[in-house]
């Protein structure tokens, strides 16, 4: 997508560094990283300079490539084999240690490791294989948009969105915003009410930045502003992402996600879930099996923010007060409208959920 | 209320001095104001050091008394009247500036005004006038806690907030936390969910820090966690306060309140309104008769907060992008189970009201 009019990916790998944009500056600063090494990259998964699913599957898979580039140059020789692959699996566990509930990180190391490690040419496998990866990421989010834009049927359409799952998120595209930027791109007119979604202000900050680099009106509002705009008729239609959707079509997303889907059912307002397949867990009954992760509190107590050219960290609330940070919640699928995937839109219940498989 | 186990009231006057709890420097700083002369009370009602219905009323009637001694002292001979006069409506007219939306300054000024200009020592009748608003403000508060402390029926019992209708915002006791602080005195087991209240963290820095001072456990959370909450059954009742409520019943209040109501009602969680019956507009029709401010939008792109003993203003959205900041929203009358006030609790319907203001 697009900064300043330029074209680029959140995370690519040429020769054998990986190059990111640095999430941990935006949107005050616009940083391109270039790690030559695996464990730098490493590091920025870690740091979450590089963060979303579909980012930190491909920046996983770039990653074990450098790792196999990197044990070819250093052990050339037939006998050093032995080292070679105690080398490789020491990268692949490093690799999946930096963020271990991140289900596509696994999933892209074991890809490229099971590609390269009987190929003749280990480090030009691995890296044609996490190229693949990165690709087949952008690919679905760009389907994801093009299926989401048919919904998209008026001008002056009004979308809401919450937290970020647009192409920063990504390699390219994004789930929930990319249909807002397919209708764009066809000159629809489109609307977009950000949510700030606290604590960590994603909407905010990476939405507001992504719209505004990409041309999108838009306008952000607090979290609660929500159904005040829907009692108004301000809002044609809700998207969000996921970050887990489970058999029967519950959906596991940013905390306040459930908080919105209740309300615009209740003002009869279109609630979207968009998101690739990959993101299904078949192996998940319900929603409710999914344990929500209790993140540092210090997220809701302190806000980080820019002033005087840093970032700095202040303090939000009563100083000997504590707080509670769920980091996710759990939609129940009556709420939700539709699944936008990148094999169409489903209605999210078990049958339709298990027909988009059979169709692979 | 207690504060560090001293007991304040948000704003009193004592000789001709007014003092109050500065809220600017809440809840990082606890600083007691004196301002000896009317335009400094002005100010403080102007600079929101004094904020909150029932304290901008008593601030702004002790502000009036303060008026009538400085004329009294200036103007003391008979034939001085003319200037006394001309001085006073001068008095008024500037108190009434302050917050030119709030109803309780206009309503305390014309009291005082009235009881003082015709008595034989304006000064003192102006005074006694003044310390009878407050007096009222605060009895009537405390009523509210005896009618809603019934509500609290069983011990651990989960109580969800949002803003600050504490004691802060009246002259003590509070609205929407004086039940909470009465079930508290009565020895019962109370919990306080506070919703942070974006933009301004009423709630995370006010609600907080008073129920921190009182000792009832309690703690913050995100706005949108609120769903959350409820899903896991953690929450048996949600109370808030009002800016106004239409006679049949819709409640004008902070932003997000409308949202909370909708997902209680969702949930089967009772959702109560605790306001004096002064809040209740019998003028107003419905709720959507009241035209919603819409606030300075740096509120919610800049987030203020405590850093190295000062307080700090940080941007916290995407520099370029815009905001919408609507301060209210109407909660339709159905959403809600009851209006706690000073006189009972009553059902929220156009009959149920009328009677309120008929067992006058």
């Amino acid at each position: 997508m697009n900064v300043k009019g330029k074209h680029y990916r959140t995370v690519w790998m040429k020769d054998s560094s990986v190059f990111f944009i640095d999430q941990n500056h935006l949107p005050f600063d616009f940083k391109i990283h270039e790690s030559k090494k695996y464990n730098d990259t490493c590091r920025a998964i870690k740091e979450m300079s590089i963060r979303g699913a579909g980012a930190i599957g491909a920046a996983a898979g770039f990653a074990m490539a450098q790792g196999f580039l990197s044990s070819a140059f250093r052990y050339k020789s037939k006998h050093e084999s032995d080292h070679h692959h105690k080398y490789i699996d020491e990268v692949k566990q490093h690799i999946n240690k930096t963020r271990p509930t991140a289900q596509n990180l696994f999933y892209a190391t074991d890809r490229v490791y099971k590609a390269a490690i009987k190929a003749e040419n280990h480090g030009k496998a691995a890296f044609i294989e996490a190229q693949k990866i990165a690709d087949e990421d952008a690919e679905a989010c760009r389907k994801i948009g093009e299926h989401g834009n048919k919904l998209i049927y008026k001008d002056s359409f009004n979308i809401e969105t919450h937290c970020n799952a647009g192409w920063l998120a990504f390699v390219d595209y994004g789930t929930a915003l990319s249909p807002i930027y397919a209708a764009h791109r066809d000159g629809k007119k489109v609307f977009v009410y950000v949510g700030e979604t606290r604590p960590r202000n994603q909407g905010a900050k990476l939405t507001a930045w992504e719209l505004e680099n990409e041309g999108v009106p838009h306008t952000i509002m607090v979290d609660s502003a929500g159904a005040y705009l829907m009692s108004k008729k301000k809002v044609d239609m809700m998207i969000v992402g996921a970050d887990r959707i489970a058999g029967n079509g519950d959906v596991v997303n940013k905390i306040g996600t459930l908080e919105k889907a209740i309300v615009a059912k209740e003002y009869g307002v279109p609630f979207y879930v968009a998101a690739p397949t990959s993101t299904i867990d078949l192996n998940c009954a319900s929603g409710y099996d999914v344990l929500i992760e209790e993140r540092d509190t210090d997220e809701v107590l302190y806000q980080k923010g820019f002033d005087n050219w840093h970032q700095k960290k202040v303090l939000v609330a009563a100083p000997k007060s504590t707080a509670i940070n769920p980091g996710f919640d759990v939609t129940p699928s009556k709420y939700i409208t539709g699944i936008i995937t990148e094999k169409g839109i489903v209605k999210p219940n078990r049958d339709f959920i298990k027909e988009l498989f059979l169709s692979e």
